[in-house]
């Protein structure tokens, strides 16, 4: 039997393909400093199981296709106080910010339908656009110039009449680069001369460490049409878990594309919407205090990582995670061999290789990226090992 | 800006295309006895909700990919019992049948390829098919013959070098109809045949009302390479909020198709794995109870349907749903009058017109879907209210 062309031409994960050898390892009574997956070690805050723990009804009963009204109207007020204005309906509640991406690519590609996504990128894109048939059209970066991308050059060189969308992580996933007011007003420009959407997948936005709020796509009026929002209660509230996200927009055509596929699904899981209400009930406070952590975090990485000779990277601006160029020859074969032949003292690390992170061949083969999740003391261990096996391997290859 | 051409091809769901005019009619004061949708009334085993209120876990995480294990061998568990042995890795955990079926149509249907689907069937599947490219060719049934389906000349009609599965649900929703060992083995031998993927959505397969196992496309041995099950815990234990489906099938090749989409995605809500995991713990007495509670609603809603003159019906040997057609000139349009024109001393009726159900035009005009998921007395009510409707209606039109 068959299996679909569509499906062949996507991958498993790059951030989950090393998952047999860090068993093999732990089996083998190493420790793994895990900085390859984007999962917080940060309590989810109370207030999302305790309303669980609250829910009365006798039926577990299906939500409204759209999401439950407490939750967009929840979600409404989040951005009211941004001060940007949504109309309920622009609001549709999707399970996880993965649903969100899924039911966009197929609402707006046909077989051969470009978009445009500055790479590094994070790699599930691949899986969304190419089940939907379309085709990623990178915009490659690089270590040396800080992964920027919104060069208006480069955007014009890429676009033709296939062109759909221009997406990207902001704050940058595996990047976190931050776009500035002006470098995403360049991004508008570009999608508006050109009648492209703009998908901004911001589902790291109270994430940005330099003290301002995220320039966000939602606040360019003069886009209303083609600007699209993916967010998430997971990175936002370390609620991961609960696979609760949202896809705003105010383009009607292409709400109603979306509700089709919303309807098809049903509904998004009652409970988890229910609880993902009460965590917007939470006050900015806890934005700081969790954006002051990965603040020390990304600080004590960023200032470890440089004093590896050789690493390349810049500081990242936003989100938890950052991309770094290893002097090794290959990150694969590194990290495989951190796995496999490497310990210090019994501690080994865990990185997402930078490969998968490319869509143009060749691109990012010594490159990792970087998790900061981890509390302090383990984040230096990590970059103190990191250190020793870079010198170990170098040795021996 | 352009949506896609398969995103337009889709249509909103025929279940809730008259939801507006229902909220007018609830408005007006109009009591409306709803059996449009599948959404029993019964109690969700209270396991479900003591397994997530004993939820300890500081941190709601990602969990894996393919589903947590517990609930895993749960649904292992649940197949031994009915004599069928799946390993571990033979299931994945999906958010709802629904997710299933869209990661299965995305799998094995290009651009152009068919999938064989008797109609009337569930409507959902147009959208999980046609985001996939795929095209729907229908085995047509009709009320007289009993919607039956498992015919071989019927089924050889048409097969061509494009198609690639026959999928069904069974027991059938919107028909009713439960597929015999002898029928099934027709279906078996045609798939091993000409090679394709066998599709059973044996998401009510506990609501059979004959005393019978179901027959399951699962134990069908010689068809190990073909056979996929779809599976839920919404029907069965009345927990359609939960989202937790499960798709499970021997073929490795598929198998690491669906786990792309299921890496990319990232993982099932963490909570309701947990709590569907408490829910296969409830034993055979649960699906004895229901199964007779829904057999009393089955037995009254066709006896009362048998007493309106010019209505053709099948007694429906499983699922909750029957078919019938109406001596009414147009299901839609006598649908809408009983929102906006009609009442019977301030109560009034909703069902699901059958056009939706027909991928061939012109079909399932003067159908519709009876939900049967109330309880007995308004069961009854609401089979006099549409008895008296359709006198009127037929007086007036």
């Amino acid at each position: 039997m068959k299996v679909s062309q569509k499906a062949l031409a996507c991958n498993l994960s790059p951030m989950r393909k090393f998952y047999p050898y860090s068993v093999a390892a732990k089996q083998q009574g190493k420790k793994i400093y895990s900085l390859n997956i984007g999962q917080p070690d940060i309590a989810t805050p109370t207030a999302y199981f305790d309303a669980v723990k609250n829910f009365e009804l006798p039926v577990l009963a299906y939500a409204a296709s759209p999401g439950i009204p407490e939750l967009i109207k929840a979600i409404q007020h989040y951005y009211d106080n941004l001060g940007i204005h949504y109309e309920e309906s622009d609001i549709l509640i999707t399970t996880g910010g993965s649903e969100a991406l899924q039911m966009l690519m197929l609402s707006i590609l046909d077989p051969g339908d470009e978009i445009i996504i500055p790479e590094p990128f994070y790699p599930n894109y691949n899986t969304f656009v190419k089940s939907a048939g379309g085709v990623i059209r990178p915009l490659t970066t690089t270590p040396e110039e800080g992964y920027r991308y919104a060069v208006r050059e480069k955007l014009e060189a890429l676009v033709n009449d296939k062109t759909r969308a221009i997406m990207f992580t902001n704050p940058g996933n595996p990047t976190g680069v931050v776009l500035t007011p002006e470098e995403l007003r360049i991004i508008a420009d570009f999608a508006k001369e050109h009648d492209l959407y703009v998908i901004g997948d911001e589902v790291y936005r109270e994430f940005v460490y330099g003290g301002e709020k995220l320039a966000t796509i939602g606040a360019f009026e003069d886009i209303n049409e083609n600007a699209i929002i993916i967010d998430s209660v997971s990175k936002r509230f370390s609620a991961c878990g609960a696979r609760i996200g949202t896809i705003i927009t105010r383009n009607k055509l292409l709400q109603q594309q979306l509700l089709k596929f919303c309807q098809a699904r049903l509904s998004v899981a009652t409970l988890d919407q229910v609880a993902s209400t009460a965590l917007y009930s939470v006050g900015p406070e806890y934005f700081e205090a969790v954006r002051e952590e990965y603040k020390r975090r990304r600080d004590t990485c960023y200032a470890k990582l440089m004093q590896i000779p050789g690493v390349i990277a810049s500081a990242p601006q936003g989100a938890f995670y950052m991309m770094a160029a290893l002097p090794v020859d290959n990150a694969d074969t590194f990290q495989k061999w951190l796995l496999t032949d490497f310990d210090d003292n019994g501690d080994t690390v865990m990185f997402a290789p930078g490969e998968g992170f490319y869509a143009t061949p060749g691109r990012g083969l010594n490159e990792v990226r970087i998790a900061y999740v981890l509390k302090q003391e383990d984040l230096e261990r990590a970059m103190d090992v990191l250190a020793i096996a870079i010198k170990k391997y170098n040795e021996t290859h």
